[in-house]
């Protein structure tokens, strides 16, 4: 069981960031890094084995090594972090197995460790959210090659602006969602672990071992979690911990543009796109007629939520004070935690949603037809304002009055007649697939720089 | 067991919020919501009274019914939210126990419960911060009656400004909180219950008893759970959620301000206050010399968190649209739990930071000596400008380039002596006793209204 | 002209609130403040009557005084505040009209100025919002009786769930405009000035003129001002602020539910309302054809920008340490002027949006029949579930299956005849305008509410 | 003149951010980029020159050629935007010169336009902060250097905690501004132009010329105008712009932070460095004596309202609905300003502020000792716990019941000879100077990285 399962946090519930993030995995990770440090401590001689063994031992399942989250969290209240009261309940699992507790925490101090392991929670969490937006961006990419030539409405201030291609607006969220995850996957790459003693300067480990020694461990713990590790501790200088909170965000919004469109679309009024209604997804208990697009609609809650995760962050930074900061730091854990759950979260309701994306090109169509040619009208202009009688502002005038409903074609056809003229070439003027300028072009670039990019997440 | 617990958001592990912000508890309220109205249908002869009895009894110990938040939490992503599957599995208890289900839901829909269950969360939790912030308040109270007398530095831009009393700077504390919790209280008092039906018209319950009776048993589930009923839903128009929100963030900000001076006040260098080391708290695991201000980096770690939940909050009830929103409702859910966490933390560890704070008057006193009487200056300007030896712009010179460490009285005596004069009323001028102004009258104007008023709060 | 004008932000371009806002307007605001200090201690006896009036006539004009707003910003960088160069400018007026400068900022300080000119500015700034909102609501309230029986589709999740009529959705944006305005109207009604001297005790203006006195002169300063007075200074307890803050955003966010719901159903295919196109407005330049919402997309993007700004001063409020604060209080300013801008903006455009909202009746009644009656499911599968062949499971595959374009209502007459039976009732369970539950009633709430306050909001 | 001025942000005023987003600005960059796109046309053949060269000629002046800020402001407001509105004046002129009008604004349309002029203010305004960091960084550099042995405390949870270096602490806020200024100089130089017509299709310019064409011509666009062109529009998927507006942010927060911890060892009971008092900087009018870190201030200021634009337009970016947004495109305009006029003004008043920096290493020698020696409590426990009679416990007792004011050192002597031994290496183990740990290699790490570095920020 994860805690907390998310009971009102739908989008991220019975996710994998769910359980990468609860806190029994935050605490087991605390463990993690406690005993990746034992570890290294041992393998260079500086500590028994044992010790190390123990604590990888305790690692593997906490709970039957009696640690409990609920527990430590509330003794974790005096010191201001769960770090404290878990050494305490560690040293005393090894002292129980008369283990030597040497190893433990030799030379770190609290924040190393918590800073660390949320830095393998960032990475792992974001290793499932880049898996399921590539697996969102391959949808993606089958659709906007599939869809190429659906011809379709394009919309501005929520009003019939131009043709467009369906495959053109897809490969737009492909493409969002695409330069998002190359950013995360590179702040991700970038980011370290945190090892720099009580007071960022590594005293205790130079006292212990000197300085070089204290550089070639810290080197060895970063080999030993599979992290970068960095020349310097950043404890509070939060740069690394913003850039990944920043892409995280960047690429909560890419998916919320494009669960925002698919909510839009799938109005019954619209209906060019549809939700794939897979087992109970988006039914409602009162209306059994309705197909909710519970996915879209997850996604959204979550971009609604994220950016103000992101602001706070960006506050505690820049008041992180002094060598550790008194509040700034602790209010990094919470807010960091929620954006990770709800980027992951989207993240994988989107590769649901774009896998099973049900689209309408009949509805595209109809919904092309609705204002009668009217849409072509920034190409009439262009084209016919010169031989249209009365010029350019009679034909302005004949498309700005023209109703919903009625055939544009059939009033310019009427007005050259009446003057005595043909209307030039209307057929092609007024063909929606004919004007879609760059739109080929626009899709091929994104499909390229994703087909470049794409094996390098992760 | 609380989840989640608060591993990483040790400002309010371990508190009452914690409980009653837990996902059992919010299942549990969820249970509530539906066996309220069970009872009110059935009081008023409309559902059979078995099926609200079963309902109760589930509600007080949803655990032994087999309800399990992880489980409801993920079927609850079909649909977007956990009362979908809440509801078939009551129906499958009630079936079990070959009880009617004929009252359960009845007329109502998810909005509705999710809605209410929330708001009965929020008044809960609210009545613990209030009385967490009535017990900081009182703490206060009766520092600033103590420390009316007691002489401090005031600071302003981080510098050495006036004097003031230690009194009145609690009693400004007093006063955010105070105002802040009166707020609260009002908003809380008047935010009702949420019951509209599918879309916010309560068609379904109308047709099942016309239009009277389905006001009079909207009115009764009101009663039933010790709540206001509004005189029409507010499903869309989250309105009272943003003021109960937005008074919520107040408090959070007034004890911010507060932890904020403790903070500074604590520093080594200043020494005024210190929060008492009751227990373990503060300890540092690695350094045993220090004691550290946790309480207060608790506080201001949650009002770092607090205001962004905030503005998500109003994004969400901007974005409400049609009869029930997109993405935006849900997202209301973990931004307003989250704040009411915080806030709720903030005000029980503020209760515990003022009950035990340690003054050190005798440090006030050396810091109020720092700057060798320059503190005075504003007065010194004031008294002295006309009778100093070359006027004001001489005087203001031995002010702006007086030293810290050496006495202004000395200078200021050395320039009247050389010009033939004396110095007149110095002692009383140098006084910071003396230049307190109407600090007295506030503090009294403060308590006043603190006397007046802490009685209403619940 | 305004400075700045709102070249990039066309919600408040053009407003009264662009005015009451523009650099111009503060100066003035600044020297309205301390003329109106010097009178009342000019009619005190305090001060020579000549500094007052001089101060107040430069009041009037500053620009004729000499003072620039631009040239007052650059000189305010070095002291962090605009105060400070405008007293040195102001003496030298007063000194070369050879008129006393003695009354000009006595036992003052720079935040007495500047947060009393910014309460009058707000007070100033709301006035006009919440004439604007009483215009957008008095719009509303005719519409919402107006459209009473015109019944419409409710969408819930995007999807078409229920029948409800115009007037309850028109009922619902009144709703929410009339509690915010309420209580911003409250809130701003109860922001007072703010006058402490440089610590908050008033230890200057005490020295001068006593306890006593300093409290009399205290209130006329509120009296001059039209101000209430606060029995005490609020220089670092910025509740007042908070509240007036947090009720302008209830404002925006009430204004911005509304206008998402006009773009939803401006949008072609459903086109239920349209904005009126007076003047230039809605223009696009290169599709003529284009009618854009122009004025609910204004609203929008403030409703956007808004809550950033709240959370903001929360922030803020939470980090005023000392008795000045070190950078929170001058964070304050550009925020609660955007906040006040895009708030009096939204509304002002409100206005005129409802004002000229034409609604499209047979659009309401063409979407309603979309879904071919399915709309009312809820209420058939409350009504027919015992009598339909085969239950309510077989009636909720009908109805789940139904497809858009074909009529339920066949589909089930159908399946009753070839049961040999007949539906009941099937007119009147089938028509929209019978299942509107209590929106009558809902609205009449709302109308009596609007009608008991709208007076009082000023 | 600018408009604003920045009277009530003086942050930013008087800065060369506030000339280049002054609406003055912003208006000549919209008319550069319509010369620049009609000097492409020109010089492909496509339109006659002189069109090309009077726009050129009115970008140098709008003023004289009568465009003015606020008239446009006005006339802006119905279409939402404020390119309209100037390119009916652009007309205007045009024809008033009897050039043709012919290449203006040909194949474009308004958002082509607005987000071309604000990615080149953007890129002018960051070149601007990048000049500022960096004359930032050179300063800590200096000082990072000169102070690389000058021992001072670390604080943790603002209480004493270890010694460090003032030269590893000042490596700290140059490693942040570092990083963030590669990051913000990366993410600058990816900024492209935004050029996709109407729809994001190019459709119109594709007619005209097209695909090839319209390629090379978008290509020549961006030469002309000094910028990258993208491979496609990104009039919907706004990450480029999310990627620099984190990164203002994160530069943003690097300098919050420094100014920060300034803010607090300016304290005068601290008194570890001081700005300098150049010109007017600092002073308080009411109090001679006040000596006020108003860089640190403003600077905090800014770190403390910035966060907040970050979020939203994070929001907006999550909402862009369609093929041009329904307000979220409108809700960047002004947050994207406030958020580089906030960067550039806190990086220009960095720059000034360390410049300037006047540390005082005695006070940081005299905090050092303030506690007595407890300060090395950390190794003392390491080294003396097998030695101490009594063993760790006892000496765990020593040092935390240890006051401050007594010698810790006189103690522990006192407890070794009371047990009849001597106290090891008593000298070495107190010597703050040689317990700083890794702090050398640290600042080393921080300087190198830097100096490969900084002739790539631009």
């Amino acid at each position: 069981m994860n805690t907390p399962a998310g009971l009102l946090s739908p989008v991220w519930a019975d996710t994998e960031a769910a359980q990468l993030t609860s806190e029994q995995a935050l605490l087991t990770t605390l463990v993690e890094v406690e005993a990746a440090w034992a570890e290294v401590l041992a393998e260079a001689g500086e500590a028994p084995a044992a010790g190390a063994a123990a604590l990888r031992a305790i690692a593997t399942d906490p709970a039957a090594a009696g640690l409990d989250p609920a527990e430590i969290a509330a003794a974790g209240v005096g010191g201001g972090n769960p770090v404290i009261p878990l050494l305490a309940q560690l040293r005393s699992v090894l002292n129980a197995q008369e283990t030597s507790d040497e190893a433990l925490h030799r030379g770190a101090t609290s924040q190393d460790v918590l800073d660390t392991a949320l830095v393998l929670t960032v990475h792992r969490a974001c290793a499932a959210a880049l898996r399921d937006a590539r697996a969102t961006a391959d949808a993606l990419a089958e659709l906007a090659e599939t869809h190429r030539s659906t011809v379709c409405v394009a919309r501005s201030l929520t009003q019939h602006a131009l043709p467009t291609s369906f495959g053109l607006r897809v490969a737009g969220w492909l493409d969002g969602i695409r330069r998002a995850a190359v950013r995360l996957s590179g702040a991700v790459a970038e980011l370290p672990i945190q090892w720099g003693g009580a007071a960022g300067t590594q005293a205790a480990l130079t006292d212990m071992v000197g300085t070089a020694r204290a550089a070639e461990l810290t080197r060895q713990l970063g080999v030993q979690l599979g992290l970068p590790t960095p020349s310097r501790p950043w404890h509070t200088q939060r740069q690394p911990l913003l850039e990944v909170a920043s892409a995280l965000a960047g690429l909560l919004a890419a998916m919320g543009k494009a669960a925002d469109d698919v909510l839009t679309l799938q109005r019954q009024e619209i209906a060019e796109v549809r939700e794939s209604a897979s087992g109970q997804s988006g039914g409602s208990s009162a209306m059994p007629q309705k197909q909710n697009p519970v996915l879209s609609v997850l996604i959204r809650s979550a971009a609604l939520a994220g950016p103000a995760q992101l602001a706070g962050l960006h506050y505690a930074a820049a008041s992180a004070v002094d060598e550790r900061p008194d509040g700034p730091w602790h209010a990094e854990w919470p807010q960091l935690l929620e954006l990770l759950r709800l980027t992951c979260g989207a993240a994988a309701r989107g590769a649901e949603l774009f896998a099973g994306l049900i689209t309408i090109p009949e509805n595209m169509a109809r919904n092309l037809r609705l204002t009668g040619g009217a849409v072509l009208s920034e190409r009439l202009v262009a084209a016919l304002s010169d031989s249209f009688p009365g010029g350019k502002s009679a034909l302005l005038e004949v498309i700005s009055t023209h109703a919903a409903g009625t055939s544009l074609r059939a009033e310019i056809t009427r007005a050259y007649a009446a003057a005595g003229s043909v209307a030039p070439e209307l057929d092609r003027l007024l063909d929606p697939a004919d004007y879609l300028g760059r739109a080929d072009d626009f899709i091929d670039a994104v499909l390229a720089d994703f087909a470049a990019e794409r094996t390098t997440w992760s």
